[in-house]
């Protein structure tokens, strides 16, 4: 993210005194919470609102900020580490055009 | 986020042709798959490890970046959007302090 | 369920000294953890191992259970009680064959 | 179950037509979308209004008992087969009084 909306959260939190409530447990509750939402844009099948997947998907990205934030973690960063390992997982010549687990392949 | 992020991901995915995989139904279960292993960190107390914390964010993060990239949306967008929202269900006098609902305020 | 289970499930918690793991808390997220391993099965697809659904839908029931021995609530009760004021939301003329929520009937 | 529960919502789905919607893809995305409503009831804190859990617990668990009848599993016979399993992965002497993964023991 480029900081703007993490500084947009911070300040939209600091104002209302919400840190408090805000524990990396509580805000990991909260990104369950808020993905099963999103999920529900496509109970019944693979159709689905746009305009209601942002609105879900802002709030699973607006509490994974939070969470980065708390735990003073760089979410670009840590994106980027991961897929490093990711990378290693599922070499390309392995996993080309396959969604076969890693340990399947 | 950046660009850089979401550049390396659309690449990684592209050597790999996991497009195919990716629909947004597809991304949006796997957002929920990957919240749920955040919260396994959390599973029997609030202490938990920050470097497994941060793969499993990453990997909530990874997906709605596809997710986003899917839809073509800019994931700064949304959630600036919808803190605007948020904004006026949670008045600063009325909530500051407090976890209730927006209903319950 | 008939008691078999719960009671089997007590005993197995019993012996193991688990209770104190589990409080309310602990297994609602536990429920979400199980939800999301048992999603993992259609990750990728509407396909899925029978074998690892019923594990997977095992671990989420086996929570549950013990959700609700922890609250003292009667499964089978609950069950009824919310099918009842899910009938009243959902009138067989107006919902008859259409997956829409009842505020959209 | 007793197979009050399950009889009861089998005829609550056929005079409403939904088994069209009921494919085990989407019960299981619906259980997991039924698990995060249970767990905004622990959201932010441990205590919760009972009649909600029981609400949202009992939400959880007829998605379970609907994608076991889909697949035409024994609720019962999964959850006492899933436990003789786990029994094995945590001795009582090994894991007595510890919430380490079976790994770690």
């Amino acid at each position: 993210m480029t900081q703007d909306a993490a500084r947009a959260l911070r300040a939209f939190v600091a104002e209302r005194e919400w840190a408090q409530f805000h524990s990396a447990e509580n805000l990991a509750k909260s990104i369950s919470i808020e993905a099963g939402e999103l999920l529900q844009c496509f109970q019944w099948g693979s159709e689905a609102d746009p305009d209601e997947v942002a609105a879900e998907l802002a709030d699973v990205l607006t509490y994974c900020l939070l969470l980065a934030d708390r735990l003073e973690m760089d979410v670009e960063q840590i994106v980027l580490d991961k897929l490093a390992v990711t990378a290693t997982k599922y070499p390309v010549e392995k996993s080309r055009g396959r969604s076969d687990r890693y340990t399947e392949l």
